[in-house]
Order: C-alpha cells, then sequence, then structure tokens
C-alpha cells in the first residue's frame, strides 16, 4: 500500500529540515509518494497568499502531512493546516535528552493540547472604539474526543493516567466544562486523573517536573505549558509535534524558521526527524519509528552535532549519521 | 497623618503569616491603625459567605488592605477585594535570593500584569449541552491605565523599558489592541518596549531570564508566566504582590494556605512580609520599605530559617530576627 505523504517546508530553516527528515523517511523500505506543496511567508510574497488552496487540498487528502516551519505568516499557514486534517489533538513530547544541556535534565512529559477550540475558535469583535472581545468556546464534544484519545495514549504505554490541566477556578463554566468532561470519560475507563490549575502547573513543573508525566489542557495552556516545557529541556530545538486527527495527521517540529541561520546548511533536523518518526508511528510503522528515535538518540548523543548543540556538522551530516544508524 | 491598613488574614497559614507582617510594621514609627476583618473558606462555612460585605467595604475604604491567602474560596474571595481596591494592575516581582535553592538564580523580573479584565472579565455561557462560551474583555482604556503605570513604574528605576508579552498572532482584535496600546502610549512617553509572544517567553524565560527584566501583560498571561518565573526562583514561597487601583491598594504573597503546614507555626512569613514592603513604599514610606526588604534579605541569607528552606525556625522566630534587624 502507497501512503501518500504531502510535504510542506515553508519558509527558513523549514526548507533545510523538511528534505532532511524526508531523506530519513526515504531511508526505510516503505512504499511512500511524497508530494511537496508551498506554505508560508515566501509563497505569500508570490501569489498573495500564505496557504494556497492546492496545499490545503493536499494536506486534506494526503495520508500525512510533513510541515517545515513558517514565518510571519505562521498562523495563517498552521492553523487552517491543523483544520485540514481535522485535527482535534495537539501530541507533544517534551524529553530532555541525554547529553543535552538542560534546565531540567530529568523532564519527560506529553502535552495532549486540545487542537480545535478554546480562544483558537474565537469569534472577535471590536464592540466599541474602547472595548474588544473574543469568545471562547469549549465543547463537550471536543473535550470528551479529546478524552478519549488521551485514555487510549495512557493505556498503550507504561503511563499512570494524567493530568488534567484547566483554569477552572476563574473559568467556570468553560474550563469546568472541559474538566468535568475529561474526568469522566477517564472515570469510564479506569483511568487515573489528577487535576493541576494551570498556574500551579507552571510553577510545579519548573520545581519538579518528574511529578508529571502526561499533561491533557485546552488549546492556548498547551501551547503556553509546553513551550514552558521546551524550555526546561533546552529550548524547542528538539521538540516534535503531531496533530493527529481521524484519518490523517500533520507533523511538524515546535521550532520556528530560524531566520538568523537559515539558509546556511546547519539548522538542527532532530526535531524534524523525530517528528517524522511520530509519522511512522501513526501509520502503523512501530519498529522503524522506534529505530529513528533510537537513531537520533544514538546521534545526538554522541555526535555529530549542529552548533546550537555546539558541533560543527551540517544537516546533511547530521542526517547521514541518523541514517546510518537506522 | 493615621494610616488605615485592613488586615485579612483569610485561611490557613494567612492567619499566621499576615499577624507577622502586622508585627513587622508595628515594629516602624508609622502611624498604622490595623483593622482586621474575615474572609475564605472558614467564614463561609459559618457564614455562607467567603467574603463578607463588611470585609469587602473595609478594604474598599481602607489606605492599604494585607491580605494572607484564601483555599477553596481563593477565587471568590481575592477577584472581589480586587474590584474593591479598584486595582487595574497587579505588580508581582519574581526574584531568586541569594542563598536559596532556584533552577534559575539569576531571575529578576517584574510582572505588570493588568488586574481587571481579559477572561477575569468574562461572562460564561452554556449556549447549548455541548457549547459553552466565555466572552474575553479588553479594551483601550484597562491598556492605557497599565501602560502608563508601566511607564512611570520603569521610569522610577534603572530599567531599560519593557516587554509586552501577549498572543495578539492568535487573538487578533483583543491581545492586537492590548500590544497596540500599550506600545504606543510607551511610545509617547520615549519608553523602550519589545514585543514577545507569551508561548516563545515561556521558552525564552527558563532559558535565560536575564533577557527580560519588567513585563507588562494581560491578565491570564500574568497570571501563569508569574507563577512559571514563581517556579525560576524556587516557589511561591518568597514572592509578594501588589493589587494597585487610583486611591488605594491590597498586598498579598503569592502563595496560598499550605494547608500541610498550617497551624503549626512554621510557615515562612517572608512573602507576607514584604507584600507590607511594597505597601510602605506605597504609601510613600520608602526608607521604611527599604529596611524591611534588606531585613528579608539578610534573614534569608543569614537564618533563621523555617522548615521549607531547610531550617527549623519558627515563623515567630523569623520574624523576630527580621523586626532585630530593621
Ligand atoms: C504559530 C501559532 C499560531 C501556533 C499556536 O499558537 O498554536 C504555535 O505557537 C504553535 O504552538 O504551534
Ligand atoms: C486564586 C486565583 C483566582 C488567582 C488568579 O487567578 O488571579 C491566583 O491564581 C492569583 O494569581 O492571585
Amino acid at each position: 500500500m502507497t501512503h501518500e505523504i504531502a510535504v510542506i517546508p515553508g519558509d527558513g530553516i523549514g526548507r533545510e529540515v523538511t528534505p532532511a527528515a524526508v531523506d530519513v523517511l526515504e531511508a526505510l523500505e516503505i512504499d511512500f509518494e511524497f508530494v511537496e506543496a508551498d506554505a508560508g511567508d515566501a509563497v505569500r510574497e508570490e501569489t498573495g497568499e500564505a496557504l494556497p488552496q492546492e496545499t490545503y487540498d493536499l494536506a486534506a487528502s494526503a495520508d500525512a502531512t510533513l510541515f517545515g516551519a513558517a514565518g510571519d505568516t505562521a498562523a495563517d499557514v498552521i492553523l487552517p493546516l491543523r483544520t485540514a486534517v481535522d485535527s482535534f489533538v495537539n501530541v507533544r513530547p517534551a524529553k530532555a535528552y541525554p547529553g543535552i544541556d538542560a534546565v531540567r535534565p530529568e523532564t519527560d512529559l506529553v502535552f495532549l493540547r486540545e487542537n480545535t477550540e478554546g480562544v483558537y475558535a474565537g469569534h472577535e469583535d471590536r464592540l466599541t472604539q474602547d472595548v474588544s472581545t473574543l469568545t471562547r468556546v469549549v465543547t463537550e464534544s471536543a473535550s470528551e474526543r479529546l478524552a478519549e484519545f488521551a485514555c487510549e495514549y495512557v493505556d498503550g504505554d507504561d503511563h499512570d493516567g494524567f493530568s488534567i490541566v484547566h483554569k477552572a477556578n476563574v473559568m467556570r463554566e468553560t474550563d469546568g466544562l472541559f474538566r468535568d468532561t475529561v474526568t469522566s470519560v477517564a472515570d469510564e475507563h479506569g483511568v487515573e486523573t489528577d487535576q493541576v490549575l494551570m498556574d500551579a502547573f507552571a510553577t510545579r513543573v519548573c520545581l519538579d517536573p518528574e511529578q508529571f508525566d502526561v499533561v491533557v489542557c485546552p488549546n492556548l495552556a498547551g501551547d503556553v505549558l509546553s513551550d514552558l516545557a521546551a524550555g526546561l529541556v533546552g529550548g524547542l530545538g528538539l521538540l516534535p509535534s503531531a496533530n493527529v486527527g481521524p484519518d490523517r495527521a500533520l507533523f511538524e517540529p515546535v521550532h520556528g524558521t530560524a531566520p538568523d541561520i537559515a539558509g546556511q546548511g546547519i539548522a538542527n533536523p532532530a526535531a524534524t526527524i523525530v517528528s517524522a518518526a511520530m509519522l511512522l508511528e501513526y501509520l502503523g510503522y512501530d519498529e522503524e519509528s522506534a529505530a529513528v528515535h533510537e537513531a537520533v538518540e544514538a546521534t545526538l548523543e554522541n555526535g555529530p552535532r549542529t552548533p546550537d548543540l555546539g558541533g560543527d556538522a551540517s544537516t546533511a551530516d547530521v542526517t547521514a549519521a541518523i541514517i546510518d544508524r537506522l
């Protein structure tokens, strides 16, 4: 069976790390058909549109999408692309790698971030010269779907349940609905949960990240808290993510376009290659996925390394080393 | 001139640390009249109301209020009390103290958090069985008032300007209004600003807190990011805060009721005593305020210390040591 993979490099180092991840996927004996498409600042410059309709349609029909990064147009690209794959959950592992400088090397978290609503579904209005509003949306159905996913997620691996992180002491109706819905789905599945206010989570995860494992949270909370966790493990540079929908999914590194080093061939491809490993797992290639994860870890630990990690290797060197270790 | 100070100990260790701070204030030669009032879980148990009208009225008329902590009723107590003093800004310093274990000892930040609106002014609705909404409010006037305060704040001390932290790439109208209003007030005052997305801030402040100094942000962003900074400096235990309004203000430690140690006389009074130092500064007693700050710092560094900092001193011992050092 051929899997159609949409490849959307985007801008900046996205154009360097996405081909690197494709090279890794091509090195495996899997029948992939890669179809490339444009998105981001560069294509907007040319055509006026950050996300051309063909690109949207491609992501909406491919079996999986690999996305790099977009510049100023990031929100105009990634938010519709999440919709294109009907993604209801953003899976964001934040793990410190051995040998990599981290504020909290013991961090090993996975965020399951609601990916369709909250302030992201926000309808905004400028009511008067003085007053603007945004209507934040939380639904029982989206919370349920996320919770079902979370229960399956913690069931598969050796997790003890998950933490529900929210701000229901202030957003009583909306985050209250989120918290109660997720809790009751977990109860039905016999999955243990605990509840943490998002501000308290921010403090506690710095003090002792090991007290958390899988974190289930609303959209904006997941955005901020997973980036906080990224800070604890040493930056966005190594973090992958998966936007999972019922029939397809989109995989992207958490980092941006890194304009300071773009075009030099020295971008660290690890986050995108690990995102490709998540893609492999999503398509059922668990062994190949594990092999890529291991090859990346071995390369992070033993080199070669790109300059962001203190080395002087190129993107191509690191990619070749990872492929060698497969 | 007599200053009327409302004293609201609340619950848990609030009942221990608030009197300690009053002792420190009483040790100064200032004409204070302290008036105590109830709020929190205990008074709700008794009367059905977490915030009795008398307490609200007292805070709304006193020159300043010192608040301890409240338990489950925290939101029902602190949010109306912020309204009672018409507080438009929550000032939250997050500084690591010498000799105290911190994830990031070089952290020295002050958050100026919008204190009246955002999701906290949220009107919530359960539209259908499935759908709940919260209307987030951002006004030009509140953003302006905050920005004016911020400009004065950075002018007084040796700050180079401030960072505006927001999520205007997603909340374009509301956080866009916030960002643009604060920026243009700063421009008028010739105050330098830079802009940081709140998720990027979360990563960057972990990696290198010294790149930030004064942070101006919307209400919920300030809640979460100041608690993140608290994690970087070693926990909530030492952090003070001021809810400042045009005519009065309320001062409170950032920590909660610490039910695990409440009633044992071993709570660390530092955060509340530093909050009292902020109260002194607010009322114009700059020298006395500086003296209290220094006495607390000296005590944190040289002891005696409460058990949370590895010592075995009581709240009373630490308070006495601070008063001795005034
Ligand atoms: C670019 C932006 C819209 C996006 C988000 O807020 O979700 C990004 O921060 C992310 O986390 O993928
Ligand atoms: C208790 C709660 C409502 C409050 C807030 O969210 O503002 C607290 O977290 C704080 O930061 O003072």
